[in-house]
């Protein structure tokens, strides 16, 4: 790992100019998170390779999609990503246990020089079993099976339709945060995400009392804040196989983990305020569809 | 099917006097439907007992009890039912298929002089298959198993919480409709069901376009009035495998169905008037929990 | 019913007879079952109906074919038969719960004058819900989704490919038969069925002790004699999901139980002779399939 | 790792022999295959850990319990076993995608001081989140309740039934290889996996043609041997929920594809030669199970 100077600015810019300034290219890759799952931030990955374009520097782009494939847009080939990964257990609707990795011819001849020892991570072996149908360590066939039907389900439903079912979803979630008087965890609403909303509470409150409430009294799970902003943020997930009613249930019961831990909410209010975004939105995609079948 | 004189006044009373007058005990049987599913009506079938008793007549107390049995209090013994019918659909929550029958050795003994042809529905080639585990037609092996575990769920939550349960969400569910401005079908509150709700709409409004609103455009399955509340009511459905949370998502879907059809409800005001019966119950619960344990 | 002399001879020619004898046509409908599952007898539909046109009987023709459709060639259409019933539980492959019925244009206007009463089992009003998608009483959904995927899975095989795959498998139970010395049920090869074989075993053994051993000690389920061939046949089923391995693993155990209850086999001779003819018809198969593919 | 010399004579003499002469313990570990499931070849674990005291050597004992945890008998304590490792989809008859590891004290403290680069495989990480019920990575739950159900059939047989269920059902597939005239791969009958069994095939077959007819003919999944017997042997796999009936399918399919590959066996030989095993072992278990009870 190398330290490069962290200057103030918009995350792409920060980027170009640490590799402007790389002129002996001992960066070999730049890792981003293309959706943070602990803090509800998507970055913008279309503007990370544009920067990377700009300085001209031959870095390999290594991006972990786990929270956003299969959910929030995202173009491997586009974007020239070298690298890619994520689980099963997001956007792909299955329970955690599948690894998935796609690699760029680019990555892939990397790996051929590449010195850290690796056994079971080694793509060269898991090519070499593939070609005959074969893996190199027993595979779990259920969750194959599995993935064939998640992939079966994403492209029935069209996956713009998948993304703009996350995004309608997550409006509703953030029109909720908002008539709470409280508010998500970035900055700008460029970096809101689709599929994960960190809402901050009061000062005065531990965060951690309200995921425990909501587990133990409504059997609701909600996440934690890590690090940082441990005790300060819970996070409300909306991803997968989800639909309006089962983020209204889930938004009632916050709202009542909330109330049950002296957070003064108006009683119902995050509710409205997705019933009216959601409302808006259903019949004006109706009416599109009208209009395109006629 | 014998027409009786059908008076003014309570169904306990009215009962009585039909069976007084009937000096001759042509009357065979007294049918009650203990929860109306079609209205969310329940009837006191204790009440109907010791009016049965009060006319000292012989007739057989029969009992609808499928949407009843496993979620409100049914007592077949000290009620001294003669036979209560149930399905595996409802409190039992498994898929439709089983019916389950239980019979006094009153109705068994009644059996053998009866008249109607049966071959399926006999109670004796069951009884005689039974004896050595057998069934004098094929059975459906899964759910056999299926009601083992239903059974099983039921007696680990203990039926008193079982009951306690669907008592606490119906009452959330009735909150939402007074917060609504709405009323159940319901005559007086002490016929109100703990299984489901008949929310009455609006004279202008056709609540089959409600049904449907919620059924197309937020994949929420309400029950439709038949007959003469046909149009006039939707109905809730609120029993078995069922938690606090996925009815806020219910409530919530509702009120989205009204509002799209142009019913005036304040937008998550039923969801509100919800929580704070919930809040409040669930509260109240863990204190005496709390107690009992201490 | 009406008790009809009953010859000897060809049951066609018997049921022709007995039509030609009912020239005031007292007789309204010819009951058939298609496939004997207590004897493993299949009857001949197409020859019953050439003997009811060559009599010029209007009789109405009821086939009872639960255990052949789905798994053993079953012509409605062509062999005008008005009323044919089946369940979920055979070739269908699903748990028992679905009764399947169907019924020809002229059965479906003699129940509209037909005197007998009925309620659950009305054509007419399963009709009359159907037109708008719904049914007169809560359907089970999980069978009718089965139903859904075992019709994909037999049309995926192709019903030809369904039913010589059961003639092939029941092709080799029968030679396991013969080469344990013993004989089915049936007094001619053409009315051996393709989906159950009842074995007779030799008179001085109880066949309901190989059925008793085999269950207990070896996990298999075998079916029983009934009336007047009870203690004196045990039945092996073979319809389905089944391939040659199961039942090669039923045959090993038949044959094990056989040997606990004194039969005197050969070991493994049923086992080897089933071998012989699938490993022939196999190999037939896969150098069809070649050249046509050629 | 460090080359040591192999000697002739017993594993565990040659063990003690190269512990003896590591005066200065370079050597760390000694790592053995409980049961190598390419070969169906089980080693004597009791035999190396006597070997390690005899010889005074502080190395740690690692043991692969892969394919035998759950099905033959191994005792992490009496044997004083450092570590032992074993995955879901063995004798704990889940798909795969659990690795379970068993560590001792002693190699619990030697991972303090090991200077190996690890993450996702560190113990002390996932020791520090189990502490409040957490994993330090996504668990896969649905394995986790598999493994609890897993755990409680396995209880529930009781382990000394299911280690003698394993040796029953060995022993009738080492009956039907003698009947075949093949043999296998272990040189002395002691090394016989209860587990697995890999069958030498004829000097003049291609092992890999008997699976691959095994497979695409009769649906039967045969696993391939490895390195230097590839080609020469198949394998048979006999571990977790299975029962004699399952393997006589197994062992008819092998017997059906080993004649279609030329190998000259008597067909139902190898069937005949396991039912007569399992049923003297069947009912003598019977007979003792009887006495026990009386």
């Amino acid at each position: 790992m190398i330290d490069v100077e962290w200057g103030a600015g918009a995350p792409e810019d920060r980027i170009a100019a640490a590799l402007k300034a790389d002129r002996e290219h001992r960066i070999k890759g730049v890792m981003v998170v293309h959706n943070e799952t602990a803090t509800g931030v998507t970055s913008d990955i279309a503007g990370v390779r544009r920067a990377m374009d700009e300085a001209e520097h031959p870095a390999l782009l290594y991006v972990d999609a786990v929270s956003s494939i299969g959910s929030i847009d995202f173009r491997f080939s586009e974007w020239r990503v070298d690298l890619a990964i994520t689980g099963s257990q997001k956007g792909l609707m299955m329970p955690a246990g599948l690894g998935i990795v796609c690699v760029s011819p680019r990555a892939a001849e990397a790996e051929k020089t590449a010195t850290l020892r690796r056994v079971f991570f080694s793509f060269a072996d898991m090519r070499r079993a593939n070609v005959d149908g074969y893996f190199p360590y027993t595979p779990s066939l259920p969750l194959l099976y599995g993935l064939r039907e998640s992939l079966a389900m994403l492209f029935e439903e069209g996956l713009p339709n998948v993304f703009s079912r996350h995004a309608r979803l997550a409006s509703g979630v953030r029109g909720a945060v908002h008539a709470w008087g409280l508010s998500t965890c970035c900055r700008a609403p460029r970096w809101n995400s689709n599929t994960v909303t960190a809402v901050v509470v009061p000062p005065h409150v531990n965060a951690a009392r309200v995921i425990d409430t909501a587990f133990r009294r409504y059997d609701l799970a909600l996440g934690a804040g890590l690090s940082k902003v441990a005790g300060k943020v819970f996070r409300i997930g909306h991803l997968g196989d989800l639909n309006e009613l089962m983020l209204l249930g889930a938004l009632g019961g916050v709202e009542m983990a909330m109330l049950d831990n002296g957070i003064e909410i108006v009683p119902g209010s995050g509710v409205a305020a997705a019933q009216t975004v959601w409302r808006g939105r259903k019949a004006l995609a109706e009416a599109e569809a009208i209009s395109l079948a006629a």
